[in-house]
């Protein structure tokens, strides 16, 4: 198909297109005459991709371009790969105090222990939690690594099993990539917005004999 | 004490404090000479609740001034008072094609209506959820709010128990939206963190026959 076409289809302008090639996150087509080329399915698929990543994940171009090298190394294993797509989606933790840090570090270390759980496929998500344990101590929450820590990961864990599922379900590789990136994303924003209706459900449930 | 020791035990600069009191969510001290003024432990815990909507909750001051007049307000049940702080921390939901918007607000309503929980205490957070539905339906994932969406309701259920109790364990009135505000803003990085923490330790135990 042609430029125009797979812009239709894909609903990316041309001009999008067109960055995309000059930047190599999208292969360059067949040349059917000296400006003019064409176009099949795979880039299609790949657009796709690279829009999942770049508009759902929020990933700068660059680093769309480490996930697509990924993505295409044969001698990645598929665990490997979720694994780049997963830290490149992850937020750099804040710097804290480092005896705070260690602390909060060690509750989230001995958590994962108990369930045994591996630490080094994780360590953006790791480094995340702990900067958030080490804020609640600072704004005097400092039980809540005990308390509330290990219902977070019950609760989490039921929910990954899902996404697990339902991104190895997708398809290739490419598929699954594409799945991994929206569900990661966009699930943040449901689950977050499920902890809030639940929120207000328990609390309906717990004070009305307040009203 | 001064404002200056009102700075210094409450981390915050004199200066912040004074804007605070300009914009009335800090009630005057009692004064002492025509430029000085007398504040209390009440202030200090004002301080730290104004602290937790603005820095944690990334509440508008204007927004802040709503939230202090309900905590103030004796007619407002606990119930009530928490669900105004929750409606003011939810971000507004994007709009949607009519009919894609109906269909997924059909199926968060069903999924609701199964548990026979109330859709009234949430609005916003239904309406998050709903437009999360609408773009993952526009990227292709149309089962997800059949085949995840209960998993995803039975795990934020029992972390919302945690947070619910969590919060109301905390003491007074202000004290349990202090706690509401932080629990529910840090808690959404926490499950996030630890659910991609959860995904990896799945991805493991599914994907490394791959190795």
């Amino acid at each position: 198909m042609r430029i125009s076409e797979l812009s239709e289809r894909s609903g990316i302008a041309v001009a999008t297109i067109k960055y995309y090639l000059r930047e190599g996150l999208l292969p360059a087509g067949a040349r059917t005459s000296p400006n003019q080329a064409s176009y099949g399915e795979e880039h299609l698929r790949r657009l796709r991709l690279v829009r999942a990543l770049i508009e759902v994940g929020g990933l700068p171009v660059a680093t769309v371009g480490d996930v697509l090298a990924a993505v295409d190394s044969p001698d990645l294993s598929l665990f490997r790969l979720l694994g780049v797509v997963q830290g490149s989606m992850s937020a750099p933790a804040p710097a804290a105090p480092e005896a705070d840090w260690d602390r909060a570090h060690e509750t989230v270390r001995a958590e994962m222990d108990r369930r045994g759980w591996d630490t080094k496929p994780s360590p953006e998500a790791i480094d995340t939690l702990t900067s958030v344990l080490v804020r609640l101590a600072q704004l005097g929450y400092t039980d809540w690594g005990t308390t509330a820590l290990p219902t977070y990961f019950d609760g989490a864990r039921v929910i990954a099993e899902t996404d697990v599922a339902t991104a190895l379900a997708a398809g290739g590789r490419e598929d699954i990539v594409d799945a991994a990136v929206v569900l990661t994303v966009l699930g943040d924003t449901a689950l977050a917005a499920i902890r809030r209706i639940a929120q207000a459900q328990v609390s309906l449930e717990r004070l009305t004999v307040d009203e």
